[in-house]
């Protein structure tokens, strides 16, 4: 079966839902702010793919100006270098003989390939492999403050740049940290100290990576960082509104959904459940929010189902086969589960991107 | 890039993670004790295939003795409907003229095609476009206690069976209900009301279809039912554990995922995160639990990494590499992340299926 995708000059209102749709010129816009502030703190501009998974939108950022893209993947990395990007960040321990073969193949395709490591299995691991060939960039990864991967002190981040450095086909690329939102003057103690104590030893430490789209305005307050990663400004979502990072004009997603249902004067069940808004929550109580309903709360998802609560809304309620747009909590989730995405200029579809790296898997 | 997915003969440990995987022996279980259980009650069994979205699943499914399927979109169906399908039952408001328009080709392709209708308005455009040909089927959806869709009361479904009725092009189909958990009092009052007053006005009601996992093996408690509807049993979860309807040998579904960082003593990192478990809670407080690892917590996801938390471990924590299984706490969910499906018998793959209707959108 062919699913119809709309097509270029299609009415936003014609399109079948759920789905969701990327306002072009505010996409353009959070390209353009973005790169507009980092370049203006002499900071280098790595986009996370993971909010898009798409090299077309990826291209739009490079042409802004970013120097390279982040990905999460050896395959989500690999679609990306088929796509002929050259300068590529995979943020990951990469363990496991299979996905350090196909990461070895990758450093031979792409120009500059990085990885990150936290433990020295995963170095040991990169180091049997990489004897070979063109030696594999390492960063080390620190926990500054997000309690997720990381080494936990600049100690035990030197020891590792040691480990890299001594490993034949390794070479050290330098430090990344993914922090604690608002956790720039940890991230700065954590670096300067890690490149005092690095310095001491000789060991060159090009680029320090920091990141994070929350923290990607307050990006001046880590001096240390060469560069900044981001993902989720590229589209904005609920959470980035809600962080101050950017107004309800600045989102570009938006998931149009239609009204199947109103079994009570105070519900309305919308057919965008959790297959299309996920249930990311990130703090919120509710699943995401309907433009121009004030009031309305997305209660509950099922699969296929919103439940909406339509008690507080003022003004007129939606009918049965009205279609509404959804602000989500989470863009990139979302994305995550559509193959195609669709874009459009002013509620006229512009175009159709195939989502190139959903279903990548390891 | 062709994702190298696992061959038959691979041994899970070989296996690139995060990946889901399908136990054949359980999974046949599984079919089979519903099964059982449903017709030595006398009930029709038609299994929801939001669980797999694979045909070969479903077929497994019909083969045991279940009388057709249950989806949710006109897309879904259309997928099981090229596989050969020919009883679907569509549990969903369809509304708008070029998704009618489809399911108008599908009511022709298909040998026994229902829809279900909880309002006038998808009547109404039902009604409008099937004036010719063949006629379509539509049940009434009633909510009997789950807040969701369905009219609110007997006397509002009656009057629905009653446009349908008049409607030239569409044939009254019976009842369904989709009902809160261990509502089985509410389902049968509901319908034996229902039909009372059906009965009344002349209005034959050849079929009430009830629904849900977690009341499969209540059914009994619902005499007017003549057929149950379930999904997630087929693989079974977390959830479904919780509720009491199946034990841990009765999982089908793992997730097998890798331990890619041990930052703490008491903090372990995995490569599963919401891209991959999703971040359904259904009531859980953690994200998820891992077998053969009593006290650790899968505490927080971001869409890569699962950050567990081994505080109250006993026993021998997993180190950097090591492969661990997931339980999730919702399978439905996982299955719609995932292009395949890799199923295996005692830790050897046997099969990868696609799961074909994933991505099927409206």
């Amino acid at each position: 079966m062919t699913f119809p995708w709309p097509t270029a000059g299609t009415p936003l209102t014609d399109v079948l839902t759920p789905m969701p749709v990327i306002d072009e010129d505010r996409l353009a816009a959070n390209i353009a702010r973005a790169q507009t502030y980092l370049s203006a703190q002499g900071k280098a501009f790595r986009p996370h793919i993971k909010t898009h998974k798409i090299p077309a939108v990826a291209q739009q950022q490079l042409d802004a100006g970013a120097i390279g893209i982040n990905c999460q993947k050896v395959t989500e990395a690999q679609v990306f270098a088929d796509a002929g990007f050259d300068d590529i960040l995979i943020t990951y321990n990469i363990l496991g003989a299979s996905r350090i073969a196909h990461l070895k193949a990758l450093n031979e395709q792409v120009a500059t390939l990085r990885v990150v490591a936290d433990n020295p299995t995963t170095i040991t691991g990169l180091a049997a492999a990489f004897t070979t060939g063109k030696p594999l960039i390492v960063l080390v990864e620190c926990d500054t403050g997000a309690g997720r991967c990381g080494v936990q002190s600049p100690n035990d981040a030197v020891a590792l740049a040691q480990q890299i450095t001594d490993a034949k086909g390794l070479q050290f690329g330098g430090l990344l940290t993914y922090p604690a939102v608002g956790g720039a003057a940890a991230v700065e103690a954590f670096l300067q100290d890690t490149m005092a104590r690095l310095s001491e030893l000789g060991i060159d430490c090009p680029m320090r990576s920091n990141g994070g789209s929350p923290d990607l305005f307050s990006a001046h307050l880590v001096p240390s960082a060469t560069e900044h990663r981001a993902g989720t400004y590229v589209y904005n979502d609920r959470s980035m509104v809600r962080a101050g990072e950017c107004g309800v004009d600045d989102l570009a997603m938006h998931v149009l959904a239609t009204v199947v249902s109103r079994p009570t004067p105070t519900r309305a069940v919308l057919d965008a459940g959790s297959k299309a808004l996920t249930s990311d929550l990130l703090g919120f109580a509710d699943h995401g929010e309907i433009v121009g309903l004030p009031g309305a709360r997305i209660t509950s998802l099922s699969e296929e189902h919103a439940v909406v609560d339509l008690t507080d809304c003022t003004g007129p309620l939606p009918v049965v086969g009205a279609q509404v747009h959804v602000i989500p909590n989470h863009t990139c989730v979302v994305s995550n589960l559509f193959d195609n995405m669709v874009f459009h200029r002013d509620g006229i579809v512009t175009r159709v991107e195939p989502v190139a790296a959903r279903g990548t898997v390891w």
